[in-house]
This record gives structure tokens, sequence and C-alpha cells, in this order.
């Protein structure tokens, strides 16, 4: 039978944390209520063993696959998800939720804010990796899942991945975080803070109250386009681009000479259609604030029996391996099962997104093993 | 004796191609006047043959060594150039000049259009790197210069020096290319168009017509922020800033939390205040367009005697290694004399500037030993 994926989906929408039971945050804030967008692929079976939850990067959202009603173009990671595919919903039960803080059906700044039925803008409370997590438990708990077979993600899905081991270690059977950091070293807080900057410097901003006028759409963009650069790597821009022209010969203009300049200006300008400002101003600050460096990671992690499968990919420079091998190092460190898996990939950051036969080949095999290990446990 | 540096030093002006003899510009366009500003330093000796042309980088300028009445800081390569430094003012006659299309002291965006009275903005036609060499080589027709013992650079420099022995092969007894390229990969086009997009997208531009009007500030500051990222390394930046922050605890705000985010703000801030943002757009694409790749820097070169020393930096990740290699294995394929010298420095492409001791050592010995050759040829 040929792999059709899984067709078509539906967001859904978990709504908590209603007055009086607000969710309290790292910051010491209390928000609420929060509503959550979700989708879940395959069905999860009676023993509820079967459950894992996908966590996305910083312009993901809750639809990781198949196609929503009229879409032409599946999800952020359908060529992992779907009957056959590396999370197969022939056997798994898939959750992929948005996160909290972003603007994709998820409460965050564009959301309104209850005391004053206008857009929260900056008046959102600052969140953290944590709380995205803590708010993704609550759906764990509404969807009836008592134990994770695995979490995963990629990029600031793995920081979800790495957190939720940090604060429910008892939950998860495995977790997979790929091309991922205990912490943003400066590099990498310095470029989320160009694009924040890039974002904060355009008048339309605002300070954040720009709902129902205009858009910080310029800001945007530019901070968009230096996060592609960031995202691919010298040798896959080489490929994709090399010095290729739009014409023949230089214009001696302004106007797009190459075609990797043209290409990032189609790229900031299709952003600003679908992501609010705001959101990247407070995902990118939840990034750069977390931090499991050290021991924090595996602090009380002794007896735990989660299995960790660690990837990184060879020519991803904004989350270079050391980054991967300090993770695994942490968890060796406190006898955590680990295995860690180094791609030699061309594509750069975007290689999670990308090598989809070697990761396929990979989780596929853990998954099973994991999942083996825990019905005979049983 | 103490090394005292070369003291109090001034900028002079050198004008040129007037109405009539307007130079003739790679696009086909005619600019002129033209006025160059440059310094110079040590002593051109009777036979006009220790004179030695450094050459600056994106954001340079003349003034590279020594003070400027009431400065206190010296000029951007004082470390290198002076009595017993590598470019030794006893012996050698240096000349800095600025780039044509700059914005400190030479012709550029700028400068006052004669055929409109006003400054050029956008109006002034787009330079290329041998548009830049070209109106060198008239400085050095109006010094009185036939040859000079060498050309060097780093970044942009190196560019320009790699020109230099392009279009007029027999003008240098030796070239020193430090930190370059024989052309921008599409991923340092990408970082120069960002930067110049920032710039565009600041509503205060208005299409280059700003002057006497509100400059372009957060744009070009957000360019320049960007481009800081990528003249430090890794682990430069993870030496200098680590995680540090500016207060004990997180701010829970957008506020600068990191000491890597005030860094590059104040780095751009001050930048904003030396620099024409038209000036950063011209002179970045002059950067994009130069291509010396291929055979295209050799040819003509059969027999020709410039020794070459091709410095690069081992942590240089926007002018990588495999760069330098290129020039390298260009020049030996027409056997032209060449040194290649790789320093392992961690300070990124900013070690051109940063790694004085190691390129003393080298440029030193280099520079004596084609002294030595060219009066022993003669």
């Amino acid at each position: 039978m040929k792999d059709k994926g899984i067709g078509i989906v539906e967001t859904k929408y978990f709504t908590f944390a209603e007055p009086g039971q607000e969710l309290v945050l790292a910051s010491g804030q209390r928000l609420g209520p929060i509503t959550l967008a979700y989708e879940t692929y395959g069905r999860l079976n009676k023993k509820k063993d079967n459950a894992i939850l996908i966590l996305h990067a910083l312009s993901g959202d809750a639809h990781a696959a198949g196609f929503n009603q009229g879409d032409k173009k599946p999800g952020w990671w359908d060529n992992m998800i779907g009957p056959g595919r590396a999370f197969n919903t022939d056997k798994y039960f898939i959750v992929c939720s948005n996160v909290l803080g972003g603007c994709k059906g998820s409460t965050g700044p564009s959301s309104i804010n209850p005391k004053t039925d206008k857009p929260y803008g900056l008046d959102f409370p600052i969140i953290t990796i944590s709380d995205m997590v803590n708010a993704q438990k609550k759906l764990m708990d509404y969807l009836g899942i008592k134990k994770l077979l695995s979490v995963t993600g990629g990029s600031m899905g793995g920081m979800q991945t790495l957190q939720w081991f940090k604060s429910y270690p008892w939950f998860l059977s495995s977790a997979i975080p790929i091309a991922t950091a205990l912490k943003h070293s400066p590099q990498q807080i310095a470029f989320d803070e160009v694009g924040r900057q890039a974002i904060m410097a355009d008048p339309d901003w605002q300070k954040g109250d720009y709902y129902n006028k205009v858009k910080p759409e310029r800001g945007l963009a530019v901070a968009r386009m230096m996060g592609h650069i960031t995202y691919m790597s010298d040798v896959s821009m080489e490929k994709k681009f090399s010095r290729r022209m739009k014409n023949k010969n230089y214009s001696y203009t302004f106007k797009t000479d190459f075609e990797v300049e043209g290409y990032l200006q189609y790229k900031g300008d299709s952003f600003v259609k679908r992501f609010d400002p705001n959101s990247y101003l407070y995902i990118t600050k939840a990034m750069d604030y977390f931090d499991l460096s050290g021991k924090k990671l595996v602090a009380g992690a002794d007896g735990n029996e989660t299995r960790f499968m660690v990837i990184g990919f060879k020519s991803d420079w904004l989350y270079p391996l050391y980054q991967s091998r300090e993770i695994v190092n942490q968890l060796k460190y406190r006898r955590v099962g680990v295995t860690y898996c180094e791609i030699p990939s061309t594509y750069g950051h975007d290689a999670f997104l990308l090598e989809v036969d070697e990761q396929t080949h990979l989780i596929k095999h853990f998954l099973s093993s994991v999942y083996r290990n825990e019905k005979d446990g049983k």
C-alpha cells in the first residue's frame, strides 16, 4: 500500500486556567484563561501508553501533519508523521501543541486580555519554556494521558523536550531532543536580540500596541531574513543559490541582483503574513531565558528510567554539535540512558525538518524499542 | 627606546576627475570630481621604492594609525603601524586611503552632487571594488609612486588588495590580502542584503534622501548589530560575554538582560553617530559585486613577479579559511609566488584587527624579504 499520509486533520482547542485557577508563571505572574491549539493523529490505545508529544520550533504551530481543510501544503513535520512514518500513526497517538505565547490559536500577546477586552500586547507576561511545558501538561491531563511514550522536537521543540524531563521526569518513557541546546550561547542570544531590535525599531511596533493598526511588518521581515541565514549552512546556501543572478548582468542599483536576495525577501515577506511580531519577541525571549546547563537538567533524576535519543546535525552552526554533546554528557553523568546520533547533513539547522530518511530510520527503531520495553515491563 | 607610536597625524585630501576628466566607473557611469581622504606615515625615500598602501574594511577610514588632533583613540590599525611595528614607519612610507563611496572625507553618497548642489543620495552611482582601486591609483600617481612595495588590507581591504593585483599587476612588488575572499558566497551576500534591507526598511531612509532631515539610525543600528555577530566567533563571544547578566535576575521584560545584548546595542548606537547609512548600502554592494573567482584573479599574470602572503584565521566563519585557500590555489595555478598563513585565532573575522603579535611577526619578515629582494634587483 502506498504511503498516503494522514489526510485531512483539524486543529482543536483546549482552554483551562479559568478565573481563580490561573497558571502561575516562572516570573511569578498569573495568566488565565489559557487556550492551547493542538492536533492529534492516530488513536490513543486502551492502555493509554502509546502517546507521543511533538513540540515545535520558534515559528511552528500545532499543525504538524496532514492537511487542514482547503490547504495545499501539509503540516510542518508531515514527512515524519503518518502511517508507516517515523512517528507511525498506525501505532502511536501523536499530539502536537502550539506553544503558550504563540499566535497560532494559543493564548499569546495577540489574544484578548480579559481584564481590558483588548489584545494583551506588552501586557502579556514574559513566558518561559517551563511555562510552555506546564501548559502542555494540563493538556496531557485533559487528554487522559498518564505517561508519554515519548516527547520530541527540534530547536525550541528540543528545549521543551528537555524541560519536560526536568519538570515531569516521571511522565516520560523516552525523549528525543533534536538540534537543540541546554542553553543559548551569547551568539544565539545575540541573533535573537537583533531580531527583537529589528521589530522594536519599526515605528509601527508602537511598544507592542499595534493591533487593529499597522503591523510592524518591515521589522519582522528583517528579523526573519536574518533568521533564515542562521537556519541554513554556508554549504546549503552555496548549493541552493551560489552566486546565481536574477538577470544576466548586475543591475548597478539596489534592486535584487542575486537569487539569494530575492529568496530572503520572499521569506521575510511571507512570514509577516502568518506571524505576530510580538509573539516573535516573547518566544525568542523564552528561548534566551532557557537554561538547563550544568547539572540542572539531571538534578533529581537519580534512578529515572527515561531513555533519551539526542540528535544533532554536523552543519548546524546555530545549534552546534558541541551543544548536543553537552546534553549527552549531562545525561550520562546521572546514568540516564542516552543514545547520541550525529547526522552528517549539509542542511544546517533546518536539517531537523529536511533529513527525513536518516531521522526516520533512527526514530522508528528507537520508539519501537522503547514501546516494546514498556509493554514487557507491564 | 620605548615604542611610542607615530603621534599626531593629519588627514589629507586629494581631488581629481575634474569636469571633462571624470572617472569612468565599472557601471559605465562617469563620476567627478572625486576627493579621496588619505593619511601618510613615514617618509617616501628618494628611490620611491618604500611605499606601502593600506586598505580598510567596510567601516574603516583613512585614519589607520596615530592620533588625529584631539582624539583619545588612535587609528584602526595603529597597533600594526609605527616605528618598529609590522608596517615600520622608520623604513616604509605608508599610505592609507578612504574608499570611494565612503563617508569619511572621500566622495560618496553624502557628498554634494555638483549637478544639483545637493547631496547625491541614490543619484550616486553604484561603485565597485575596481572603481575604488582605480581612484586609489590616481592618488598613487599624484604622490609620485611608481611602484608599491606592498598593498594590504583585511576583509574588504583584502578585496581591494586582490583587485590591485588584477587591475595593476605590474605596480606591486607584493600583496598581503588578509581574511578575505575572491568573491562573496551566498551567505556573505545574504548578511549584506539583510543589513541593506534593515536600512531601507527604516521609514527615515526616504529612498536615500534623508540628508538635512532625520537619518535612518534605527535601520543602520540593526544592520551593525547583526554585522558585529558575524565579526566575532562563537568562542570569542563565549569568552567575552558568556551568559553574564546586567542584573542578578531576569527582568521578565524586553529590557536588556544579558551583557551581550547591551554590547550590541551600544555598538549599533555608536556606529550610527559615525557612519552614513547610504555609504553602508554602496560599500556592501561593492563587496557583493566583487568576483575574481576562478581564473579571473590571475588571467594575464604570466611571468608576474609580485609576491603574495595570504593570511586567514581559523575561527573566521564570515570569511572562512577555504576562501583564503582558494586565493592561494589560484595564485599557485599561475605560479605567482605565495606564502599562506593560517593563524589559529579564536577572534573570528575581527582577528585581522586583534591578532597583532602573530601578524606582526609574519608581515615584518615578509616585507623585509620583499624589500631586500627589490633592492638587490636594482
